[in-house]
């Protein structure tokens, strides 16, 4: 830290990515990233198209946001693209929780959340989920504060119900609800089709976990226009080239091809399950994910051992050193292979 | 804009980028792009490069900034990625401008400058260019604000010479001092070696003009270890992985073919000095723009009307509606060749 630093940043706390090592190969199933690459027109892209990377791209992505209204049944005006979703989050909780209003979210979800309320200075009320890590609608009823929620959320990999969403966005009509929905391409229901009836509703996703492009860095939200309007105004006061001229062009590619990636969702809710079903067998619990990891633990094992006995074997999970969630190691599903490998490896070390 | 957005931002004017426009083929010298592609490595992208933007970015760099490190001979501690210098930018904005600190620029320079200001709710003091565009360095000694330079200055093309910025940077020890060399290459003097015996020098450089690679969104800073622990802060703080997989790969083979930029930048440069020589011919006025644009005016002829005229014949140039600005149009510096078709036009025009 510098002696110049702003006061208001000098105590923030920065969010701590998954370790991305580079000293080894590991089987990586730290970070929730897919195990399939990119679809085949993604990954054959042409020698013009690297060309005009010498252009900016385009500050408005006409392409991609016509794609992707296309795709979720709205209008482009509904459509916000920016450098993947985290950036998304940030400018939604700049654009609705400043102001004195606050957040609120649950004391176990995407870690970025409280970073998000530090940088932007934003109060914030920690809901706490229930023992079993479910989320209780009731406690987000008339909070008068901006909410957000991931559904479903992480770790625990747990999704809300469209209809217990809609309860907390009739509660609230003047509040924004943040639906992130990073993971709802493995077995959620999507909140998009909620954006045509509540102007308060902003769902925000991400091509990083099922459409196999965490590395080109695109997230989007889809709600009112009005809202969508926001995030413009602050995209535009930040970097209106925020999403790389390559990726706007992978994205509407990635659009066509979304039989690939659908079949891909199948293929990986197919591994979970299966992973599910030898995890209940080796005695661990998890709550039951419905998104691309498991959260699991074994009465008697040391979560955080368990964690560096794997990593010294190469296999490389996720283990957060919280309140709550210290015994559980957050596993990302990979291919059978890699998680025959992680079995393995369990056997050996339990 | 939504009835949910906080009172901070319904007030904000943002950035208006330079048209991109769709609707035709223009010869496009609005944006100061490069007109040559990028260098033979960064087009030869491979397939597994591809396969692998499922994975996400290194959230360190540390291949690309251990690269900048050594072309600058710098420490990659010394050394801050961005996507694009806009990021970087309006991080250095956060870092050291909020606070009531305040920023203290130029009344003509980048136009983002008070748009960062804005957005961070941060005070200006807008210092005056002389009658010819030139900067007074004596304005800003003393001013306990964070200073922003653009150096060559945009639109303008002016450049100081490095004992000017040392003279600011030496009655400023208080203050950090912000150098944006977006367009250093074309003919200035870097003030990177100055970072060494500053503490409060940034200096802020971008892969998008003399590296042909604005839409891979790629910005660096480069300062005093402290500075970019700041600016990590924050990035940290709001998107570890702000840079994509494919352009950290592509700015590291960019700077392996160091030479074929270095030759680029030569012939822009010849391209320029050619241009200036026919827009005096002409009976045009221009500051001696050290940049890969020229600011063109010519006593009697209307600005807005010869960058309509222009345009109509398939030409786009930059036009600023602004006090001072509105005689002028800036022209990036293309090929001879496209050069070649501007002068023509201009010829039936005038």
């Amino acid at each position: 830290m510098s002696r110049f630093l702003s006061k208001q940043y000098e105590k923030l706390t920065p969010y701590t990515p998954g370790e991305q090592p580079r000293e080894r190969a590991y089987i990586k199933l730290n970070t929730n990233e897919s195990p399939y690459p990119p679809s085949p027109g993604v990954v054959a892209i042409k020698k013009e198209q690297l060309e005009d990377l010498r252009l900016y791209s385009d500050p408005e992505a006409h392409g991609l946001r016509r794609a992707l209204a296309q795709q979720y049944g709205v209008n482009p005006e509904n459509v916000h693209v920016g450098n993947g979703s985290d950036e998304v989050l940030n400018f939604a909780f700049m654009a609705y929780a400043t102001d004195g209003r606050g957040a609120a979210f649950a004391d176990i979800t995407y870690g970025f959340y409280p970073v998000f309320a530090q940088l932007n200075d934003i109060p914030v009320s920690i809901i706490p989920l229930r023992e079993d890590f479910s989320l209780c609608p009731e406690d987000y009823f008339s909070l008068h504060q901006t909410i957000v929620i991931a559904n479903p959320n992480a770790p625990t990999g747990l999704a809300l119900r469209l209809e217990q969403v809609e309860e907390i966005l009739l509660s609230n009509p003047d509040s924004v609800v943040i639906i992130d929905e990073a993971y709802v391409d493995f077995g959620a229901q999507s909140c998009v089709p909620l954006t045509k009836r509540y102007d308060n509703l902003l769902v925000v996703q991400t091509f990083s976990k099922s459409r196999s492009m965490a590395g080109a860095r695109l997230g989007f939200a889809i709600g009112h226009a009005d809202l969508i309007a926001d995030l413009e105004r602050i995209r535009f006061s930040t970097n209106p080239y925020n999403v790389n001229r390559l990726t706007l062009a992978l994205g509407e590619t990635a659009l066509q091809e979304q039989s690939y990636y659908d079949e891909n969702c199948k293929r990986i809710i197919a591994t979970r399950e299966a992973c599910k079903a030898r995890f209940h067998q080796m005695g661990f619990v998890f709550p039951d994910s419905k998104a691309n990891f498991l959260f699991v633990k074994k009465e008697g094992a040391n979560g955080k051992l368990l964690y560096e006995e794997l990593k010294r074997k190469g296999v490389l999970v996720r283990h957060f050193e919280a309140p709550r969630l210290s015994d559980y190691n957050r596993i990302t599903i990979g291919t059978p292979q890699q998680m025959e490998v992680l079995f393995q490896c369990l056997e050996e070390i339990l």
